[in-house]
């Protein structure tokens, strides 16, 4: 896993300052989110997908890093005072309060387009594979994808809540672009037959869905040197959750159930899905 | 002329329609600014420098739409109020007037993630030939180019104006996806050599400059009704601008050379230039 994480933060600085002369301010705005000390849940994700199709998994750094340069645009353009209004993120000032609205707008856009470019640049995978890689990515980023769930998240907030609209709305706004970190790693392998990805979609999904209880779960148990941020913020700001709705029981429950399923996803990779497995077991237990 | 833009219409409203299930709000204010009345200089060079260089005008269409996917993000985000706070454009409410402001930020988002994926599904263009020009459509639109540009242009309100910073902001921020257009087209075409590609660089690049400065011109020596919004309104806003710097005779000579330069780029075209070269002739005589 650290392995993994080093080459997607080494990759992910030399591929920003490769691009872009004499925009030392936007540069570093965009470094300051992509930089805040997130999981790397998505890039760990491609590449070992990559890995475990039989591929090497630095021809899908590239691919990666684009899918965090998405997820961190996303960040910065949800935390926007006509979004979401958040001060903070990850504990530090978020984008717009340390480089200004308009920079933290501009930010999302040139990462949003950088990670275009990046993808372009990988090299060792077959052209056909590439093209249908990131055309996945837009998909699964945009109206279809995830701006379609952030769209759905507002609108939602005037509806009454319900399991089958938050699980919509989850679905597209974090779930799709796991998805899409998934399937990259798969295309980029250059080795991924119909059964490799229909793993990796049902995998991605579950993990998805049981990532986001147990961030619900977690809200309301953990405590706030635990978590890094103040817990009991859903129920303040009367969120629609999956502890609101189902109950904590029933969630863990749920969220036990959804990492078997995608363990169980994962049979056609045979040995060369234990990581995979890990990976489902460490973040279904995590306690931040 | 007329062919082109039919054409680039009815290819944007399928594009749009085809992906967003579910998601009409959304792609209604997307709609609302791709419609709005633009002049399509952008997608019309992508068609034509594909025809120009010996290709079928239609196999760059989904490019053409790319490219004017992300000029109209472009504007709306333009508008915003943490950017020019523009309540109008092309004499309606602008997007963020018109759908929220939160709805106008993703619905940027979702057309320039959108653009990406549209270019992608191009058919018949050579998968290294896609890979190139969806490469160099991104690094255009980026900080490297388009974004960039709106970077440098918020910097410079602070600075001292001078012709050479007035030239690298408009270089940047129209002049790069100009570019972009009509290199997509050489591209689209599979036939483009070396000399076509430098041809179309260099036609774009002064067919780009030329443009911004008849811009300022015009908005010193139209009428209201003939440009269709307030005239002289860069003298109120302070903006930096050609004729401040160099005077209306002056600026009227640069665009006239300029026009003379980019139709002198269209030799190695010959006969099939002279599309381009009537182009180049009509924007610098316009009246709007």
């Amino acid at each position: 896993m650290q392995g993994y994480i080093d080459l997607v933060n080494s990759g992910l600085s030399e591929l920003l300052y490769d691009v872009c002369d004499g925009q030392d301010y936007i540069v570093e705005a965009m470094n300051y989110s992509l930089s805040n000390g997130g999981k790397r849940i998505r890039p760990v994700l491609t590449l070992e997908f990559c890995r475990a199709c039989g591929g090497n998994p630095e021809d899908a750094l590239c691919l990666a890093c684009a899918v965090e340069m998405i997820h961190t645009y996303s960040l910065i353009h949800d935390d926007l005072p006509c979004m979401d209004n958040d001060d903070f993120r990850r504990g530090k000032p978020s984008c717009h309060k340390a480089y200004g609205e308009e920079y933290a707008l501009l930010a999302g856009d040139g990462l949003l387009t950088l990670a275009f470019e990046t993808a372009l640049k990988s090299k060792n995978i077959e052209s056909g594979n590439l093209i249908e890689a990131v055309k996945t990515l837009a998909n699964l980023a945009g109206v279809s994808g995830m701006v379609g769930g952030q769209v759905l998240d507002l609108q939602s907030e005037n509806l009454s809540p319900s399991l089958e609209k938050l699980q919509t709305v989850d679905r597209l706004k974090t779930g799709a672009l796991i998805k899409a970190a998934a399937l990259l790693g798969c295309y980029a392998s250059n080795r991924a037959d119909e059964k490799m990805l229909a793993a990796a979609e049902r995998y991605s999904e579950c993990i998805g869905s049981a990532f986001q209880i147990v961030d619900d779960i977690l809200d309301v148990t953990s405590t706030s040197e635990e978590l890094g941020k103040p817990v009991g913020s859903d129920e303040k700001n009367n969120k629609m959750t999956y502890v609101a709705l189902m109950g904590i029981k029933n969630s863990e429950k749920e969220a036990e159930r959804l990492t078997d399923e995608a363990i169980a996803a994962l049979e056609c990779f045979a040995d060369e899905g234990s990581f995979l497995k890990e990976l489902a077991l460490t973040l279904s237990k995590r306690k931040s």
